[in-house]
């Protein structure tokens, strides 16, 4: 299985310290060592670091544990390979371009069955994995029916989670889906997600001895959600997302949730 | 002015010694100091560094220079902003996908009277440069014209070069334009390139204080071409290109040319 992370903060955030948690499973703590990537929002820019080798090991993965990047809108991914083979074009977040932004995703999970289901014109493919394909007819069905980009942005993600229902039935689809001011996460299977605001206290992660007291990184207003497959701290309370459950996210609130 | 730079080579080659002599021109040599982007292929794959500070000042340009990437197919871009203001989404290379294919381009020049002549549907910008938007006119054109990838890939880059011979009528267009495996340049003003092959010399960068002895770098068969806005060394022969020229390369190799 794969871990997917995020971040959704109300001021540019560092996620140093859950991407450390994360790098540990791509190799040391957990069996995830078929790639690695990141993508971190900037105004309406993003920059994606990705990595066919083991996170564990990556020189590139190195240079974000110690550069901090701040941003308001990140998702990452660590990959173990199970349909497509391992190399840069099938290492998640995959981006395209919709309604004149950045969309990114990733995918935790395994579909069987998708091939003629999931055939696009516009919106196609570069590598050859599942994930990928599913992306694509995504990002298509919302072309298809939202030529431009809706005045309402939550209908939209309400209109993409319907459309995640039928990919979830095509097997298992954890899935996490931004355009660098909102993020959705929809839950298959593993997913868990924070929200962490004043009065900020410490955390432990549970992959690497590492404590983090966010009290001296914080602000009093900051607000800064994090998701992942599972959670990455031993002493917060995490929300564990049910089958079919789904969040939105924006500025590190939850501003819409259902199934 | 902007500063182009590409590299296509038969064997995965690092760009090291080129884009160190390039980021000079961020800020020390240049004035270019509006931001700088790379884009290296591997496979079908791309990772894209890009940083809207100056290239002589940014910490990533410092992790290219001293981690050698290894790619046969390069596209470079340091930005001296005239349309569009200094920010991430403005940095070139810009990347769509066309054919499941990942295409990047960078421009160098400055177009005036365009915005009515170049608006597209699908292929929609999503910062505000004339660069961009002349980038997705060129896709939406080849994607209409050629709906599916043509057997023929020569006869796509000559449509290519068409469109760019208007765009060239809307002001200074000088591009570079990739799918991984080829790369197209097309001239209006300034671009230069030059072939490396056996038996290998010494280089000596322009703009530092820099002297590379090819012949320890690499093996007999290697084939590697350098295009650029101008000559990056003082002691080779570089092509100049005239306005309205025009090549194709692939592997390192000259495969079509014209203009």
């Amino acid at each position: 299985m794969c871990e997917l992370l995020a971040m959704s903060a109300n001021v540019p955030t560092d996620i140093v310290f859950s991407f450390t948690g994360l790098v540990e499973r791509g190799g040391v703590t957990g069996p995830h060592v078929d790639g690695w990537g990141i993508t971190f929002y900037e105004g309406k820019g993003c920059r994606t670091f990705k990595d066919a080798k083991p996170s564990c090991e990556s020189e590139v993965a190195s240079l974000i544990k110690s550069y901090p990047i701040k941003s308001c809108t990140v998702i990452s991914h660590i990959r173990q390979a199970n349909r497509g083979r391992v190399c840069l074009e099938n290492t998640h977040p995959f981006t395209r371009v919709l309604w004149g932004r950045y969309w990114s995703y990733a995918h935790n999970g395994q579909l069987s069955g998708y091939k003629p289901k999931l055939k696009t014109d516009i919106y196609l493919p570069v590598g050859n994995t599942d994930s990928e394909m599913a992306f694509c007819w995504l990002m298509e069905r919302l072309q298809q029916k939202y030529p431009k980009r809706p005045s309402n942005i939550k209908s939209a993600f309400r209109y993409a989670v319907k459309q995640a229902d039928q990919l979830r039935e095509l097997g298992v689809f954890n899935m996490m889906l931004s355009d660098g001011d909102y993020i959705l996460v929809y839950c298959s299977n593993n997913l868990s997600w924070i929200t962490r605001r004043a009065p900020f206290g410490k955390a432990q992660l549970i992959d690497t001895d590492m404590v983090v007291d966010f009290h001296q990184e914080t602000t009093p207003n900051d607000v800064v959600t994090v998701i992942a497959t599972r959670p990455l701290t031993d002493n917060e309370d995490w929300h564990v997302m049910k089958p079919g459950q789904w969040c939105v996210f924006r500025h590190g609130e939850l501003i819409d949730q259902g199934g």
